[in-house]
């Protein structure tokens, strides 16, 4: 065997592993029994001592050593890109940090837990603060003398840079302020009314994953507190949830994470089980997960082939006809959740924590005056004060499990995917006329061709701009924004 | 850290890594997307090649040699004594004959399945005696010298010999034989009719799930082609299966493998993720599952009861009362099938595996000359001759996967619950007024305190006549079946 097979054969085993680490999580989330957490708890850990020890194996650097990288082909070249990446980041970070880091983390998330059940600011911030020191440090570690808030974005969007997200965020802000006004003071459409039966939203659900393309011979769908995809290559499952007084809770959501699991089933089999064979960002996941979401899943077009199949599964269920089902969708209404929060409000949300985070980061803001940034922040941009923290500060989980240069991909991936729906609007001029019709197929085609078949094999900008012809931008996402919002609400 | 606690912890995480990879086998049996499959195979693999890495891990002698093992307390002298045993089994096969062996395996049983579904013996003839050899090989290399199939009987039962086997068995066969005669040549009780609806068949076993003491909040209960339980310590999973002509069958599946689960949840704690956190050998699991289902489960006293809880589930089902009830579960009827054999039965199939299994070891058969030798042997046992290979010499998968030395520990659990049940019998003489409630506590409470709370601490024998004060012996069980079905059948 060349070096180059070894060290493929070596990193094959590392994927099949993550994938079963990955799998621990869907079923501690899905099917297992509550009193096992203890236990789970030190399974997990094993598994990640196992991928931590192969991910800085000694014997990684002396094949990369021993590969002429210039006799590969670009597929072969990016997978060792993407090796050298892996165990470049896992090197750097001193195991004592990296244990500390979970260890922490792991007791904060109970402790953000409580804390935001009682509403209590206080009791986090001491343990928020020892969250920050340490992934400050292991951001130090990463950087290795360049932008700390850089370092920890990379890990989620390979190649992003903080200043880059700050000028799109800051040409959107402005824009999406303005447009949430104007809507806030025209006249709201009607709230959908009445029970629509768990089990039958289930069975629409599923159909609704099928029609989105999701290979259920290779998946499954479950219900879940949150739902989540989870997998990559022949097992990539989903989860949703059931509220029977809001159905579109469950049907959203499903249409998000079909987007998130379709990308991970339609990328090129060749690439099963190793480096490239996953997403390759937050960021791009999330384009997807919006783009089957949103600019398709709320369009006109879809809303009323999905009123249809509301009536066939409920009957009358007090909604006159499309056009109102179509506002009814995509009202827009005040709430202070991000997870909550409608396509148009939805990314002022993330841009508010990306701004606070990177302060936190920064130094610049202490963890003692978060909350009243975060308050002062929120009124400026949705015009009312929060009223408690759990509805503010507290509402993530992200910050105490030391997500940072997490949130920011959300957005991200909002302006990729209004990128990517220009685009897909140009090629498919027929799109609408077939989404009516509830037939996704040439669409998620489209992206399956042009964005998921290629997982990791080009850097997230360089992919979109692959895609769509043109540098990424939010101007997209702005003018289809406008546009929508402007036609439902006759500003 | 001392020599004994750095080894200690490092054996902990090879646990919790085994219930990770037991874990999988469950996905896969119960909630795995078939097309998930190729994936699937590699992941098993990965965690086979992490584990066997650790069990021949060259700090495991190191740690062994620096410990002052006279200074241990008897439990900690015991984890040193499976360590010692693991480590060397581990040792002893070379890792090419071990891949070999999960090569062959793996494609064997494909093999075997397709023979048997084609009834075709010559089809599976030719990799049978490549997996003999192979095993044979093996067994060479584990025996170091010794007893071949001694040193594979080992494997699942820690210190049992076959010679002592055979004397056992030697002495149950005539006598079942004769018994067997008898109730075929008596007035057959009547057989049950009607339809039991699945969904109710499966809340009805969740409820006797409960009954005998499995604890849902560290396990569940789902469906699986073939039952099973899975697992150790605060996460074991049991599967079961419903047929709505057989309720009996999901019934006592259930009842079975919560024998098997309720061992491995009684164990005491503090072996949780050591080495004697697991059921000891496969003999002493398997008396737990056979009392469970048989001695207590199939009783006078329990079956009054569970007639009862069958009306009110499903109403008036045709048998007229508890006692006809009693006869219609404990009904011997002729069959080709092991795993579908009665009580009175049972042992037979499984002593004609082990005389053949242990001839095909030592070169007295041929794979050519087996089919003739499993009919000769059946005919003369049974009366009746076997109408085709899939009701015979192809029915069970065990050979094909490499199973020999396992047979023969499904009658020693029989033998081992009939020693229990006489001493249980002893020691709780309410048990019948007891069971006639619908009240196990006491005998699976008795069974916990002298069985199961003990794990792998004392060897399977010494682990039996510790429980009942007596060495185990077959005269219990014969005595047990010749008095149950002489007064069934009015013998």
């Amino acid at each position: 065997m060349s070096a180059f097979d070894e060290l493929m054969a070596f990193q094959r085993e590392t994927e099949a592993l993550a994938q079963v680490a990955g799998r621990l999580g869907w079923d501690q989330e899905t099917v297992m029994p509550r009193g096992a957490a203890p236990q789970r708890g030190e399974e997990m850990a094993a598994m990640e001592g196992v991928l931590h020890a192969r991910r800085v194996d000694p014997r990684i650097p002396e094949w990369l050593d021993r590969i002429d990288e210039a006799a590969l082909n670009p597929v072969g070249q990016a997978q060792l890109r993407d090796i050298r990446r892996s165990h470049a980041r896992s090197s750097k970070v001193p195991a004592a940090l990296a244990a500390r880091i979970a260890r922490v983390t792991s007791e904060a998330q109970g402790i953000w837990a409580e804390a935001r059940a009682a509403d209590d600011v206080a009791a986090f911030a001491p343990t928020l603060a020892d969250v920050i020191a340490l992934k400050r440090e292991e951001g130090q570690a990463l950087a290795a003398g360049g932008d700390v808030y850089d370092a920890m974005l990379d890990d989620y969007e390979p190649g992003a840079r903080a200043a880059e997200l700050e000028a799109m965020f800051g040409a959107l802000r402005p824009e999406l302020t303005r447009l949430r006004e104007a809507v806030r003071a025209a006249e709201a459409p009607p709230v959908l009314e009445g029970r629509f039966d768990a089990e039958t939203q289930m069975k629409l659900t599923r159909q609704l994953a099928t029609t989105f393309g999701y290979d259920m011979s290779m998946g499954r769908v479950d219900k879940a507190v949150h739902p989540f995809s989870s997998g990559s290559g022949l097992d990539v499952r989903i989860t949703t949830r059931t509220n029977e007084l809001d159905p579109f809770n469950c049907f959203y959501s499903t249409i998000h994470e079909v987007g998130h699991a379709c990308y991970e089933q339609g990328i090129d089999k060749d690439y099963l089980l190793t480096p490239l064979g996953a997403g390759v960002s937050m960021g791009v996941h999330e384009s997807q997960s919006r783009i089957y979401e949103n600019q398709l899943g709320r369009s006109r077009a879809f809303t009323g082939w999905l009123y249809g199949q509301m009536r066939d599964a409920f009957g009358d269920f007090g909604v006159v006809d499309e056009e109102t089902f179509y506002r009814i969708v995509n009202r827009v209404s005040d709430g202070y959740i991000r997870t909550e929060a409608d396509e148009l409000q939805y990314n002022l949300h993330v841009l508010l924590r990306f701004d606070l985070e990177r302060a936190l980061m920064a130094g610049d803001l202490q963890v003692g005056d978060l909350e009243a940034a975060w308050n002062d922040r929120f009124e400026a941009d949705f015009g009312y004060a929060v009223d408690r923290p759990s509805n503010g500060v507290l509402q993530d989980v992200h910050w105490s499990v030391g997500l940072f240069g997490y949130f920011p991909t959300y957005s991200l991936g909002n302006v990729y995917a209004g990128c990517l729906n220009t685009a897909l609007r140009r090629d498919v001029p027929e799109l609408d006329a077939q989404l009516a019709q509830g037939d996704t197929s040439e669409a998620t085609g489209w992206l399956r061709e042009n964005v998921q078949r290629h997982g990791g094999l080009y850097a997230p900008r360089d992919l979109i701009t692959r895609a769509t012809g043109e540098q990424p931008s939010e101007a997209p996402l702005l003018s289809y924004l406008t546009e929508k919002f402007s036609t439902l609400y006759a500003l």
